[in-house]
């Protein structure tokens, strides 16, 4: 029955029984004020707080419980990416058997609140594995803490983590750790992956083994888009630069909203016609004969340029704030016509990536996703629409940390086996 | 030696001795002050006015002459589009044999100017036609003016030109029109059709007959991808809702910039490196394993959230105007971080396109690219990196002007016809 996966050194969780939590406060946590990342994602979503000081770091609420492994995981895993910095750990629950993969974020700029995070974690393991050599000599625990990291922070950053944290650190490909978590969640993570539809938001696919070839397209500051063909056998075939980062500086400029979460509910208020060129402004119509609909944005923004103009026309104080006019757009329209443009942009590009390489499916991984409806709807729509329904758009719940379960996967603790290799046994 | 182009009732054009004027002011107008829109393009542009009042009207001198035509063409031709109308029609030079076509634009949204052009255009034609006839009772002027229209404002504006300007008006496909015209361009006109490189920004491309098939990418407003696979044969294939109306719109609002010039001004002063996130910026060095390099831009706008938040730390007046944090970044650099992005964008998924169709050359028209030096870079640029220099990127002299030119050419005034037909005549 034994079923381990194929590559030395890595990981092997005992994922038997495993689930994600949906509605409560981790047991190490109390509760917090702080708005997370996610709160657009429903339904089940509440807070969770963690040790730092509650300021910079964003926790949620779907750690991954394993209800039937055995030992302890020291080591932490953190994928530092342009934005954001994404954290991995585990933690035992109680003296029971079991224990869970708890998941929290913190931004990049804030990377000393990561430091102390982690410092924090550090210490509390090293304790505990002292107390625990002494009174149980022959403990499977694994007193070794270290830093599995990838992103381009661990490389930026790794001297000050070293330095600072005074542990060893194992640098990851960031590539590799993206499709190694990736691969984890598809095949081993029940309720973990699903697809989007108005009707039906989360609808999820059951886990599988058979899953290659398929296309990664993640999505955080930037976008990468990555063909997998077998076990960490992949290759980066496109990306593009407007992503996450390019929806929220261009937000954040003109709205002066200041986080994701608030740019996320603007614009999910936001009626993007108002500023969107639709084929039906130019035509009047239709434009039937090759098949766009009245609907369709032929411009985005499109509206923008002329009614800033005629409103110029009528303000005859020139040497006022050059930003007077913003006023006549809602940052609500705005924002949704961003969001939209930017969605459907990588929709379209993943689409003939897609097309190209002859790869039917599509997962979305990265922080900028956030289960948010309308930027799975845009992506989903454009899958669907380019390619006549022919390729599918994939979601998952753990989308903005692939990477850091990767890295976290990567190395192999003590006592730790995979789906299956612990049947029976829990 | 009589070589008709095979579409019944299509304008030939005797374009022996063709050639497209440079530095002079065109005969019908005086001198202007009028910014044009292309006013930077080089070398050799200069300034022409016309007829109306010269308040939303653009013209330029990239008229083309045709020495050895031998009769009027009364008909006017218009391309309605979202932000701009370009209109095309011919002068004849005095009482010579010769004349030339006149190329103009104006903003969709001063529809009433172009209107009253138009109306004046069709007054004059109106009056040399009946001075004409009834001194030269047997001359091959053609009396009966009518207007050839294409483009959405065709449709949305029909029964206003019809009303107003009391012609016929006759219709023509928008995406059949800037095929026309495009193959005029390539096949007819010197010195028309060029690639763009750093070292040599205007090397011109002989025009030839064995033109397809190729990749016609329209930017406008929006952005349409046409293949085309023979005369008249051609399919579009893919578009964008990113294009010119969204650098207009988004600059618009945020750097309070009033014309597209101003804004490629702002752009050819800008540093994109001080907005954009770079591999660099997050790796702190080349992400070497994937082959991108320190310098390439990872996420557009990446720069701006994380330095809006921390500019908004040192702000307690937290009621004062949102865009204050506007101030951290330059007009410069915001503009030619935006044109970088869209640019790459639309080169990107027209590389895809071209790939995916098996299409060599790649033709880029439209109002969006004005001779633009950073523009053209960018699409060559990304043409160039994304197929590894298999396929290519060309531009047009007249590129704002495919539509409007192929709705002149579909309809076949008397006298008229094309190279060679009027060859040893002339």
């Amino acid at each position: 029955m034994a079923k381990l996966i194929p590559y030395p050194g890595s990981i092997r969780i005992n994922v038997a029984g495993a689930f994600i939590v949906d509605d409560e406060i981790t047991p190490e946590s109390g509760s917090s004020n702080t708005p997370p990342l996610d709160s657009t994602l429903s339904p089940g979503t509440t807070l969770t707080a963690n040790i730092s000081n509650g300021q910079s770091s964003k926790t949620h609420n779907r750690d991954i419980v394993l209800p039937h492994h055995t030992s302890d995981v020291s080591h932490i895993a953190v994928d530092i990416g342009g934005s954001l910095a994404k954290l991995v750990y585990f933690t035992r629950d109680g003296d029971n058997l079991g224990g869970r993969i708890n998941f929290t974020m913190f931004e990049t700029e804030n990377i000393q609140d990561l430091i102390s995070f982690m410092s924090k974690l550090i210490s509390a393991r090293r304790r505990s594995s002292s107390v625990e050599r002494s009174s149980k000599p022959d403990s499977r625990t694994d007193q070794h803490v270290y830093i599995m990291a990838t992103g381009g922070g661990a490389y930026k950053f790794y001297d000050r983590l070293r330095k600072e944290l005074d542990v060893e650190i194992w640098r990851e490909d960031e590539m590799e750790c993206l499709i190694v978590g990736l691969d984890f969640f598809i095949t081993e993570i029940p309720d973990e992956v699903f697809t989007y539809s108005e009707q039906n938001p989360m609808s999820f696919v059951e886990a599988k083994q058979d899953i290659y070839p398929y296309l990664l397209v993640n999505i955080g500051s930037g976008v990468s888009m990555i063909m997998v063909s077998g076990p960490r056998q992949f290759k980066r075939i496109g990306g593009s630069s407007l992503g996450g980062g390019t929806l929220w500086g261009l937000l954040s400029l003109i709205t002066g909203a200041k986080s994701f979460d608030e740019m996320l509910l603007l614009a999910s208020k936001g009626d993007n016609t108002n500023v969107d060129m639709l084929v039906g402004d130019i035509y009047g119509t239709d434009y039937g004969r090759i098949g766009l609909k009245s609907s369709t944005i032929a411009s985005s923004f499109g509206k923008v340029f002329k009614q800033r103009l005629e409103s110029d026309e009528d303000d005859t104080d020139v040497d006022g704030p050059v930003h007077e006019g913003n006023q006549r757009f809602k940052a609500e329209d705005i924002s949704r016509s961003l969001l939209y443009a930017i969605s459907n942009n990588i929709g379209q590009i993943a689409y003939l990536q897609a097309q190209r390489y002859n790869l039917e499916h599509i997962y979305f991984g990265g922080s900028f996703i956030r289960g948010h409806p309308q930027t799975m709807n845009t992506l989903s729509y454009a899958i669907k629409f380019w390619s006549a329904g022919d390729k599918k758009a994939y979601f998952l719940r753990h989308e903005g940390y692939l990477g850091a379960v990767g890295a976290f996967l990567k190395r192999q603790p003590t006592g730790w086996g995979r789906r299956n290799s612990f049947d029976g046994k829990g």
